[in-house]
């Protein structure tokens, strides 16, 4: 038997991973005995023979994190974070919610002292330029945004909680996730999803970027399945060295495009587009094209292996149940 | 004319970079219009022309670096730090003083809003193993120990404080201070200094490793000419990298020693005395031991050439002066 947590329960890829752990009723071979998710705002139950408890509120404000960890759970996946444009429009939000919410759950753990295992959502942000062609998995971070700064302490601080006991931590840099499901937003990635999803909605999809530009992406089910197998792998293998780079699919714009036409025909590919953005493009110029990934790869993690399953991914997982 | 705010001013190479300030009377051709001196206890004012202004405290206490910041120095060597061994011994000190410390002093230099040039002593301690024979630039930092990783985070939040425009930061991995004056301490590291001080002072130094081990130092001398030459450089030149790792001198242990029979004659060389130690062995056997440094070098950061230099260094800076 086993208690979960999840904090950023309400996020895209923390609602499916609820519904996953929920559907399976186990992690690991062991039946799931709680969830216990948690968020800015309370999660919504859902219909579930599992017991879940959905709390609100703020990880680094006083008790809250130690509330969270009085259920002893055996697996923590600490998903909660402040997004990248958001981390960087408001200075003082991203360090209290990226940087103070993760020391203040990974305090409380050492003061539970039971040593659970720790999942932590990382990104590929880390990383700043310039880049050689492909990231190898030693590749030194020196982020170029204050998400990506707050995302490398919390690697840093789960190091050392792991290294000296405190919990059994894993973090995981994951690539751009796409097809995101819902509406476009204003992150400078937003497009990667757009293109692909908007036609196959039956909308118009404007592409602002150069189509041989290469990106590394994994849907929102390979995502779920690297925090699921993080939770159970033998954490022995990892090493000292406890944040993965994981692996995804490196396609050109292009090659995205060919695969929905593959995928869904030449009609809806049609309604991408173009309509050049300088000031995207200036941003995305600045992203890390491929990662190596090699470390993941030899520990288990598995992403698609072509952009067609990763619409397929999507047709399935969200298009399909609307 | 210039203000200069140093922390961590009571340390041993806080000390020797206030006393070369006050003798210099000037930085980067600027005169110096006054020194604020800050530690957990106040710095000994020392005799000076140049008005010197002593502070005690904790830099993370409410209000204490805002009052330190409020002298609006031009230049910051920010020293301030728990050591290796101390942090630990004792994990909630070493967070306080060496993460919340420094960032409560940059914070406080974001709210003055006035962008002053940052020198941050930070540690080759940053880098965990396993090592390449010699550590490139670029190699990725994952530190063994809470220190490195505290050191690590505030790198971070320098990169990120200057890219916002807060401050101009300067990050120094410092190698190995060698020779260290005074008292043995419980360091590991110890021994380093421990062979060539004492046997010039007329004792028996002990040597708990092998002959053949490498290890990369450099003296305090050039320590101090590190965070001179930080401080006025054109930090336009270093990139968004702001922490460099800076070059030293990598012997082996008989190479010290033969140094120190050139320097010093056999009589003195022979108060080495071999007394292995397992466990300081298997430590020391966990460091690097070569850095290429090579940003550092083309940034015109200049350490010395070979071992005979760092014991003269000794000899003029603090045998001969008591």
């Amino acid at each position: 038997m086993m208690r979960i947590l999840i904090t950023g329960a309400a996020g895209m890829i923390g609602a499916k991973l609820v519904a996953r752990l929920l559907a399976d009723g186990q992690l690991g071979g062991k039946a799931i005995a709680g969830l216990i998710l948690h968020d800015l705002v309370a999660p919504l139950p859902l219909p579930s023979v599992i017991p879940v408890v959905c709390l609100a509120g703020d990880l680094a404000a006083r008790g809250a994190s130690e509330a969270l960890v009085a259920h002893r759970p055996d697996v923590i996946f600490h998903l909660a974070g402040v997004v990248s444009g958001e981390a960087e429009a408001n200075f003082e939000l991203g360090y209290s919610v990226n940087l103070d919410g993760t020391r203040a759950l990974f305090e409380a753990i050492r003061s539970a002292g039971y040593g659970p295992r720790v999942v932590y959502a990382s990104t590929t942000a880390v990383f700043g330029g310039p880049f050689p062609e492909v990231i190898p998995d030693d590749f030194a971070p020196t982020p170029q945004s204050s998400y990506g700064t707050q995302k490398l302490m919390g690697e840093a601080l789960l190091a050392d909680y792991t290294r000296r006991g405190v919990m059994d931590g894993v973090g995981l840099r994951l690539p751009t996730i796409c097809v995101r499901p819902g509406k476009a937003n204003r992150a400078a990635s937003s497009f990667f999803s757009g293109i692909i999803r908007e036609p196959l909605n039956g909308l118009v999809a404007n592409l602002p970027v150069a189509r041989d530009w290469v990106h590394t992406m994994a849907s929102p089910r390979a995502a779920v399945g690297f925090f699921l197998h993080a939770a159970v792998m033998d954490t022995a293998r990892i090493g000292h060295r406890r944040s993965l780079t994981l692996p995804g699919v490196a396609v050109t714009v292009a090659e995205q495009i060919a695969a929905l036409t593959r995928v869904a025909g030449p009609k809806v590919a049609s309604l991408i587009v173009e309509a050049p953005d300088p000031a995207v493009w200036a941003i995305v110029q600045t992203w890390p094209r491929r990662f190596a990934a090699s470390r993941a790869r030899e520990l288990g993690f598995m992403a698609e292996t072509d952009f067609d399953q990763i619409i397929q991914a999507y047709i399935e997982d969200d298009l399909r149940r609307g």
